[in-house]
């Protein structure tokens, strides 16, 4: 089986027709996976396959149809139970540990639940006042889309027989010049402040006062990292955090996670690396080793948004053709392009706190961002499995510093 | 789907009808079980019932056709990797908590393996030199057949739904009288001693002297042992074993294993409790706690062998329609009759070790029942899922004193 | 024995006295301990107070001593396998959950070695380029002083009987007015920038751009720490970070470290609680819990250091007598003054992280302070248990989330 | 200091002056231990010197002076909670890895409670019920004697300074000849049957069946260690049990306990080893696996007391100068002697459980040895650390396998 070409959809298209494609691109995505496939969960971080169709489907049920439609009854009042994820204002729930063994309900069950609750949903397209809570579960939905092929990857890295979930070939990648990116520095306005959704916690925006820096206008590849292994990278203490120089000597960790001698791991099985390609599957600690090991540094998130947005208060265009392969409504771009999106997330220096006069949202639906805040780190970007919608500026993805099951690459910064 | 009724075979019919059968009866016992029923591993003790599937395969194809069919070629050479057990003799293989990533092969898959050993092995039944190892081979599926079951069991009741394999009733049991076999002591013969097959761990057969001692004639049911959680047995340190009190304490143990309020769960779901029938999923140290609490004790597992034998040295017949459920040529034994076998396991006090002059086969099938000798107690007797086959005295079953996902139960014994 | 009282000395004192005052009070805070006291070690994050008698010394001996004193030998040479802490480039050196095994060398071992050093220093205080890095090895004795009162304390708490160092008693509280320091926002210059010395994480100095916002003018007190408990503050999820929320549950925290009913545990034993007083040893998690049940929020570091340097650009004057009990000059300050200083350690939410433009030393010593940069916060202030000198602006501190054996805090920050 | 040289007394001496002589050699074990040295806790196993002190004086305390001298009051009511080992019925006590916090009471505290206690014990000696309760206190005592000696080693042995305790010598051990005792088998009687002292866990006597068997007359030497450990002794998955294997490899275990080069840590510090001299300090799965390699076995504890009792009925006549150090009337015996006490402790291949017929005494103190009773194995002899007094036929210890803190050896046994 091949993967799946997005249908592509238009953000000024009916909410009615949007739900449709975002729905459809998840059932897509999962169906080349067994039963048995779409079961497996390979650590607490992921969630099986099924568990993602399903709790995309416990959000809209609950917190459009439950909470918006009148007379709506629950299509199974005990599946809240082990569908809910964090929500703590929704009630106990199974520990996260556990939902790999949730062989029942089985995927043909959830797809019966979403195709109920796709129906249900009708009639609120129309109520003008659900449209946010609308455009929120559409995020919510894309970004499952986007754990459901992270953790289905993890998933059958486990397995020694190393099996293909589809047999797409990625293009060979280009040479890209080692161009910089300059800023003079200044005060940039940061944050969401466009037309459009945004999460809460891109908000609420606000001025950040930058030095002078510059950002390269390319990801660092694998033959720079095969370069800095070569180098001793992973045994010189003094290039790494603290913690971090403990996170490689507990764990023994000598490559990015997925590779193996010149091979790595991806949906498509084993496969030889591609030398131009960006690194990727990289924890924070590796990439803050690398940068110093290079002999610069990571961006903060703000000087990458600043970028984003353009020199000197000028937006810088991002290839509207941005390389994700989730994307709405573009095909995919030349893997390793100059492009701030698209190929994998990038890990900035900055902690993951909340905004200035950051408030989380009342309610169960607060606790969608609002919670996470503590010694995490923001990436910037989108990777190859973001859905294309969210490439913006102003997107903080956040994870703890071990963390590397995403799409994680680096881009370099450095002062000038 | 109802419990499969397994096909009545004689241990005297030809060794490849047996083959036939027990091979039929594995594949009939995991056909409940969705792909992904299949695939779950819930505990580093348990294995996914594929797994079972194919692993006695992987005994098959390696110990016969291996090392015995001249010019057999290995179904794929990759698998031996994923399907030995503990064999170290094999090789490297996967780590044991992480059988439960094996998503593929499928079902079919192994299926289509197993079809296709099961045609290579015809020309070996007919070569004599290999009947014992065959009738290992019988044996070592058929405990696995038991695995499959407590296995399966172990990973459905992790899904807070509670889900049913199959919706067999098991029927009410009947009061049993509170009678005791007594032995007068003296010297016993112990361990295989007659024809036919049997584990190398059950001799050599060698004499020991016993005291004195009764045995109860029925296991402790269900309604004792809520007396003995209703008298505070679970917060009465002095009845337990030091390292059993421990156990308790730091896992909250409160009740045997798949018991909740006044329900158990079994492969039908949640069921009733029978009052009246024996207690089962207990570990050691909840067996002689209990024990201590009723003012008896343990029996060792030489003085259950000799009144399975019977009385001064005449063996006591045990009934010939033995209540276990994969029995080859029997129908059900009403639940909590009079015998000795098929109900469930019964903990003895006797450390699993190896008996007088034993010594341990050669190779690699050596390993098969000499290696766990440390910290184990024998348990005699038979279970409701054990194969009718291993109904016999000298029959030696070990589990760790904290492991109680076996159909494990208590019989008392005293001194006279 | 009562608690020593710091004998006053300038700044501008010659260094050969500051050096003799400062290693006569690390001496006299151990003094009231036995010399099993002295070797205690409660956890991984403490050390025993006889390691830090000798950890300081190898500072000395390493980097003034054997790297700038031609032919001086080391007193021991097996000595620097225990006592260097984490300097990597510094070579091999026993795990740091062993510290608590050194009942030898003797606690009068270690103050020979002491006095010998000490009298082997006597040349380089003559060498004017070696001063800063004499006044390098003042604040890291200091930091150890600080370190040595913090880790006894923890030390003689883990004992039932509840031992006292000393008999010191603490002044009642006063009760303070409720007002806040406002900041109209704007561009702050943040960071080391005055003469004087200062670690190398206080720069380099630079702008930020504050919104604006007020500081409370005291810090919370035992008396409202005890209202957000009976509020239910340890058992409402919505107060708390995700992270805050697992690390109470795993923990069963329900209270600050050190209470127990009414009292609290302090270094001249169980003593009753001041409802007044400032409360301390306090998590990150519980600081910023309690922000949000009081509808407030912890103060950036940038925030709460432009306070510290004035409002509107001018430094608000902190009480030259601040109530650090290490002080090198001054008498102690009533318990809960209106300062910034000297009660405890002040969470804020800033993560601690590399300022703009900083570049750890050369060598050994530039592992001193730019290593622990990953998921810790900043705390600012200084406690009842840190020297007078490090009262300063520009001062971080740093711990992670779950830690408080600290003198930690909370002052409240507001958006206005 | 050198090792105190035990006082001289007779078994047959009044109580009073056998408690003055127990009493005063723990003192004098101790003596050369430091405030520190004897506060140190290296495992939860193991418990500080200390602490020794004072827990065989509560024994006295609570067991004879509180439960039999009238109007006798506890010394401090609050130590029983510190110093209570394991009696659940004697209440709370503090946990088991934090009694290496417990740096006061003081080493002076503690003797000057012995005194006391000593000095009220006095009218207790005349009555003659109370005997056999003060016998086991000589015993209890005397096994924390061994204990002390053994835990403190292994504090040490934490410092990488590898300090000594005292300097004793210890001679050049003899090439011992290679024989053994042979057994013809038959019915042997088994357990405590002479007049005098013995822990209730060495009764009942009562009978067993051997088959026939040789036991060495010689423990293994360091040597032969040796030339299992260059054979791959380690290395070899066939020669070790399956938990042993898993232990082997988890620990990264690859020689005895303190060996370390040609070197072994000691109360002397580190000294080199001698070659005739008993290999000590070995786990049960290292004694299995070296029986294995040598193509023997261990012998079971029947055999073992069978030959110590003299074969064919007679007791055999172990050297009445056995070679503990700790004896009450004798010198030391040449290391390596034709012994079966007084190097070393034997594993046997017998797992610890009740003798047959087996009751508990009443009440707390029946705690003393009614415990233990699972996973354990039963080690036959006496060390160089025990007391003379323990060295009897019957005497049972009892350790887990993977334990090796102890002198434990190998005697090798085999079928005949």
């Amino acid at each position: 089986m091949s993967r799946p070409n997005p249908v592509p959809v238009r953000t000024d298209a009916p909410l009615a027709t949007r739900f449709a494609v975002v729905r459809a691109l998840t059932e897509a995505l999962a169906a080349p996976l067994s039963e048995a496939d779409a079961t497996l969960q390979s650590m607490e971080d992921a969630s099986p396959a099924k568990w993602h169709l399903a709790h995309v489907t416990w959000f809209w049920e609950t917190f459009l149809l439950r909470d918006h439609l009148d007379g709506y009854k629950l299509y199974d009042e005990r599946w809240p139970f082990v569908f809910n994820s964090y929500y703590e204002a929704e009630g106990e729930r199974i520990a996260r540990f556990s939902r790999g063994m949730l062989s029942r309900p089985t995927v043909a069950d959830i797809l019966d639940w979403r195709a109920h609750v796709d129906a249900a949903m009708e009639p609120l397209f129309e109520r003008e006042e659900l449209a946010p809570l609308i455009e929120l579960g559409f995020s919510h939905e894309q970004q499952h889309q986007e754990l459901l092929l992270t953790d289905i990857k993890h998933a059958l890295f486990q397995n020694p027989l190393g099996p293909a979930m589809w047999d797409k070939k990625t293009p060979q990648a280009q040479v890209q010049a080692d161009d910089w990116h300059s800023h003079p520095g200044g005060i940039a306005r940061i944050g969401h402040q466009e037309a459009g959704f945004a999460f809460d916690n891109e908000g609420p925006a606000h001025r950040v006062l930058l030095e002078p820096f510059a950002l390269s206008s390319r990801l660092v590849t694998n033959r720079e990292w095969a370069e800095f292994i070569a180098d001793g990278g992973y045994e010189t203490a003094s290039l790494w955090l603290s913690d971090g120089w403990a996170w490689v000597n507990d764990n023994n960790i000598r490559a990015p996670l997925y590779w193996h001698e010149d091979q790595h791991f991806t949906h498509s099985g084993w496969q030889a690396r591609d030398a131009h390609a960006p690194v990727t599957h990289l924890s924070y600690f590796e990439a803050d080793a690398f940068a110093s090991w290079a002999g610069h540094r990571l961006p903060t998130e703000f000087e990458w948004e600043a970028i984003a947005r353009g020199q000197e208060g000028e937006a810088v265009a991002h290839d509207p053709a941005g390389g994700n392969q989730l994307d709405e409504a573009a095909p995919p771009l030349p893997v390793g392009g100059d492009s701030l999106f698209g190929d994998c997330w990038q890990f900035t220096r900055s902690a993951y706190l909340p905004y200035p006069r950051f408030q989380p949202a009342e309610g169960a639906v607060g606790e969608y961002n609002g919670k996470f805040m503590s010694g995490q780190f923001v990436l910037k970007g989108a990777s190859c499995a973001t859905a294309r919608g969210h490439s913006r500026a102003s997107y903080r993805n956040f994870f703890y510093p071990h963390q590397r099951w995403q799409f994680t690459g680096v881009r370099l910064a450095k002062d000038i």
